[in-house]
């Protein structure tokens, strides 16, 4: 850390500075700029330590060094992670796409979508169960019956399962059905329910918060991790911005920034990335193409008649061609589609 | 709703959006444009609707018409709320100021802080037992013990506490010593968080979330009222923008924009929305002029000791400076601090 | 457009808006809803009425319905424009790829590098003779000498070259040496600017303003085109958001929603889109999946001593990697390299 | 400034930065932390240098210690700055108010609303000749005409003009004219205009970039001080953000955070930073408490028949009452209303 004085600080303070330093263990370097005194803090910093020394007379502000994650960086683990789902896996140089409705609304609907996915190419099935809505006066989810017909697909179609969990009180019917647990936007620094998911051991899909800067989101991984769970998945979804004509941006700067920082594999969601279907496959595309490891999409046989999500859910004929550019884009870059690789190794 | 056909569409389309909208119990009046055909839609339409309509063939766009929200707005219930905790008021045409430190961190701490906020004119008394922190590695409160100092305050100065609920598993807890329940902005829509919440009765401080349009923030406190609780304050604490001087961008609009659209009183937590001690005030008395029913604010014996928030919290005499400025300008706009107002009733 | 009047109005209000209506040649057709009258506005509406008519009595808010922009829709002209710079085509099925240094700085450095970018498939040279600098004390730029060295590298290497016009009083030199007038974020929406470029009669890449939504930037592009100039390249550079790890937000769904709603070819800038040389070439590589027509990228040969956006620039190895997988991804989606496709008809 | 290098870096890396520096005229002294090691660079820094070190290899990134503007900056002159408009002040602990029509339309229009300025205690008169509108097809303003308008308007009634400069071709003409020149939030950033309006001497009204961060907003204005023109008035007119509820999005805590970081005067415009007229008095309100100089307001004497932002004009009778409150206001904090402060001094 460095302490940035103010011009014309006097003795006092700068000695109230240095001081400061020592009692919690620290030493003090100063340099003489041209037109500021700078202070090299030398020793294991603590989160709070900018904040109080900011508080202090004659302290203009304080710059942090080093990055406040220790366990996602890359430099804690220049390796990339590859999390391992049952066999089908996200972050081998794969791209591996999940897919399904937005909400689970029946029997037929969750079994025909999987079967589709399975179909076109997919390599896990996604479905939410509980939903987290705007308003209190949406359609809200089938709940553990949701969750059973998950597991029914699963069995049917082999695909892994993923969908979200909501709330502490409903992690550990959620674990006891689905192999990913997946955090949405909303809960992205839910703390409290980020270490509650962790401890089950399962394998985390983390989306990003709507405002969260990469750094918040990569923090938010820190608590699954230092909780000893290293299954992560980070999921890109678009941030919020002052565009209107998209439901949020993709942050595409996101894909090949993390993939430098973090040694976690990252996906794509460009269904609420873009909140419009007909904009989802050449996102898509763009997102592969720029390194992400894998997509996840919305599927719906009958997006008209979705209780949620229509306007962004893709039919099973879109998600054809989807796959079918995307294996293409994956094939240039020099990656395989997980299933593909499945295949190869079967 | 409107729903606007793309210039083009065809015959089939248009009829296939009537059918539709008849399908689900709603009437479809057109209106041809110069350039484009719009389909008025009477009857009550179910939040999805749009959603499912611009997924259908030769429609470009819907428009809502009616605002989502119902038991917050100003049009279902004309009359200001005014939240009564024990005999203090917020929304009753004062200004009341919570105060207290980020953080509970001893039993000192928190005596002196709220001697000083009862000596000062504080009408309550605010301290965080469990925090939210952006990264793991930080303070995170002293919880059960930390609450029991808030009641042991209350005891001694007669001030109503509130603290933050962070987690469902605890607000039975909270709910125990708390006399207000305040949402933090990283739960600002953590739906299962606000109906728990909202069942214990308490009155709820409901904070913005820090990406939450108006509009979302008046749909979470329709979750908490939607459950039979009507005491909810909303709290604007600054939203997040590009500019990084200051930790958010508090959002005055707001407040009068919140007055006219809902019922509810709307308090201001300046601390939070600029992050700077000595920005506070001018903020605190921009927020009060423009309408705001009390402030919020972050007090600390010793901000450079402070184990969070040291770099917003103010000192007691930069309170004392606050509370007696805030005064001035509550009386210029015709409204009493309301310290003085239960001091003239007693 | 639709008028959507408030809940309670009176009749006396109502009818002073279809009185308005009738005033200005329009008609109003009302549709009495379940919660709202709505008045529909049949007629050609000129730009400012929906202000207006949301300052009378009774009326809540209005809605308009038809896009604003004419000329550069996809409805008024179904085909993609094609822009040709003397055999150089934007927008014509390839990737072209317009690259050079941020600032001209000298005769060795222009040469030097356009004889790379020649030599790496580069289909035209930019570079800037006269620079925005967001402080005064920076280097900006050689300005007429700057225009000299770029018309001597166009002779030696044949390309194209394009560079921005910052001032009207500088259009007619710039316009003099430069094949494409470069207008930049920071003038966006100077629409004087717009206008004396436009009547230059020479093709113009307009930058999307760093807080442009999609729809500010196409009405940005009408004020070229509607003064007769159809030669308008779009060129997304990444929008300003609250995220600070990246100099902006590239913003890649802006490519296919472009796509959808113009006929103009829009080119990708990942190097401002990034602000980091090392994101730039998997951000290109997205931004040419999802439909891009090309890219402008800073390179220099010799970053670390450049005068300006070093820290953004390639090098030419780090172009000649960047060319050679972006060729890749192109004919992965069925494009061709614009110079290849040059030297093919060749 | 501080270069922070990567770990991990090589001794010919830190040598290079070394070196690089020593060619530069200045000198590193390294500090060696815990977890990476600094450099404190000492000398005049010049602008592009982070970004030149950053391309350097072993370098993570650069952290600039002093603010880039000088001459606007609190440090160069700690008096507040006080700009005379041949007698009409704005800085001198008063409030003072602008006011007029966006727009000049017609004599008539103008006249009366210059009388019922001048009646209501505004200290000056504003009105567009020159309008920048976001569509080419809106109305455009009555240029030179609209300025002979305001002329005559300050003929009678005594009160200065201000009024905007949108491109360099006009600002001769408008200079002729009008007391004090106007940049608006679309030209915030465009150079060549601030400088050519520098050189005419007059007072300049800076509205801020509606992306534009404070760093960036004084950096423009250092362009006007650095012309030798030291007689700028800053004016915060609202950032784009994702709120979509108000126009645009105020920002309350640039008032006191310029105060800190600058000796120029700051005035707030809520016409466009709210969008809504029935918001203008509470958020001017508010203002004026946190601070501000003065305001600048849209009054036009029929809102709902404005050739331009009708929306947010306020009418003769609501800017009565805005000048009353915002007096009381004045007072509460120990301030005068800049034309009460002339009819004493009278």
């Amino acid at each position: 850390m460095m302490v940035v004085m103010k011009a014309g600080h006097t003795k006092e303070e700068f000695d109230g500075v240095m001081r400061r330093l020592e009692e919690v263990g620290l030493s003090g370097h100063p340099i003489e700029g041209a037109e500021r005194t700078v202070i090299g803090v030398v020793g294991i910093v603590y989160p709070e330590l900018g904040d109080d020394l900011e508080t202090m007379p004659g302290v203009e502000n304080t710059v942090r060094i080093s990055s406040p994650y220790k366990l996602c960086s890359r430099e804690f683990k220049p390796a990339d992670t590859v999390v391992d789902i049952n066999g089908t896996l996200i972050g081998a140089g794969t791209v591996t796409v999940i897919a399904g409705p937005c909400a689970i609304e029946s029997e037929e609907q969750l079994m025909t979508t999987a079967r589709a996915v399975k179909a076109r190419g997919g390599s896990m099935l996604r479905g939410g169960a509980f939903k987290p809505r705007t308003s209190p006066y949406s359609f809200r989810g089938l709940e553990e019956q949701g969750l059973k017909l998950l597991a029914q697909a699963r069995e049917e179609t082999g695909l892994p399962v993923c969908t979200e969990v909501m709330s502490e009180a409903t992690v550990e019917v959620v674990a006891k059905y689905a192999d990913v647990l997946q955090i949405g936007t909303r809960n992205a620094q839910n703390f409290f329910l980020l270490e509650e998911v962790a401890i089950t051991g399962k394998p985390v899909l983390l989306k990003r918060g709507m405002s969260s800067s990469v750094m918040d989101w990569l923090l938010a991984a820190e608590y699954i991790l230092a909780k000893g769970n290293r299954n992560v998945i980070l999921c890109e979804r678009g941030i919020r911005t002052f565009e209107t004509a998209t439901r949020n941006t993709m942050d595409i700067n996101a894909i090949p920034l993390v993939k430098e920082l973090s040694h976690l594999p990252i996906v794509a969601d460009p269904s609420h990335g873009t909140g419009k279907w007909h904009l989802v496959e050449p996102v898509s595309l763009g997102m592969v193409a720029a390194g992400a490891d894998g997509l996840i999409l919305e599927v719906h046989p009958s997006p008209e008649h979705a209780l949620s999500d229509g306007a962004q859910s893709l039919t099973f004929e879109s998600l054809g061609s989807l796959m079918e550019h995307t294996a293409t884009i994956a094939h240039a870059i020099g990656k395989r589609m997980e299933r593909e690789a499945a295949q190869v190794t079967a």
